[in-house]
């Protein structure tokens, strides 16, 4: 059931002893995500790596999330994220949606984070520098 | 019907002849809105406040929304934004996400508001700055 595969998510990401591969194991191969930080990134090979660096950029994190909306095969994850980054930022109940779309084995095929990195970054990126939602 | 109504709100919003009225209009008397850049507001009074202040600060606007998400009286719009602000930043494709949730009269009683503002801002706010999405 896609919305208990969503709570998990949550569980697995704030845990300080769960390896990227359980969070992997939730994906699709050919998923997707699209993120502030990296725009889209397709497979799991990338979608890896994208996990890796979170893990190297969040030296610690908390979701506290309030409500998990549910429409056909996508979830809806509502609320907010504590936490800190190696550049030494700590942030509080900065407001986060991550929105996942589902295949038939209840996987997640598409992930798309949405967060306001104004109150996790210390430098603002260049324009050139910001990636797109957009895969074009 | 609430999802027509979500997407009225965007069609307000992008349009250059429209004022705050129109927009207030959807809203309930004692409607709530959490922003990443003001917190939790109260009221339409404060409500209006807040769209003349962003009606200042981003200078021209077109929302590209994707998916309309609905799940009892809640509808979830993602999409991306383009846009420029009065500081001079132009910005294409941020992500957003504005979640809605309605009163039994189709009046907006909840509006929560997720965009990257990292991509928007010229300066990144200091951690004090920060408002948080929790209201206490």
């Amino acid at each position: 059931m896609s919305v208990e595969i969503a709570k998990r998510y949550f569980e697995l990401m704030d845990s300080t002893s769960t390896g990227t591969d359980e969070v992997l194991d939730l994906y699709a191969e050919g998923a997707t995500i699209k993120s502030p930080r990296k725009g889209v990134i397709h497979g799991k090979d990338d979608i890896q790596s994208f996990y890796e660096a979170n893990a190297e950029f969040f030296t610690g994190g908390e979701h506290v999330m309030e409500h998990f909306h549910h429409d056909g095969d996508t979830v809806i994850c509502e609320g907010t994220l504590d936490g800190s980054t190696v550049e030494g930022r700590n942030f509080e109940g900065v407001g986060l949606v991550d929105i996942m779309s589902f295949d038939d084995n209840d996987k997640i095929e598409s992930f798309r984070a949405y967060l306001d990195y104004s109150a996790v970054l210390t430098e603002v990126p260049d324009d050139e520098d910001v990636p797109s939602f957009r895969d074009d």
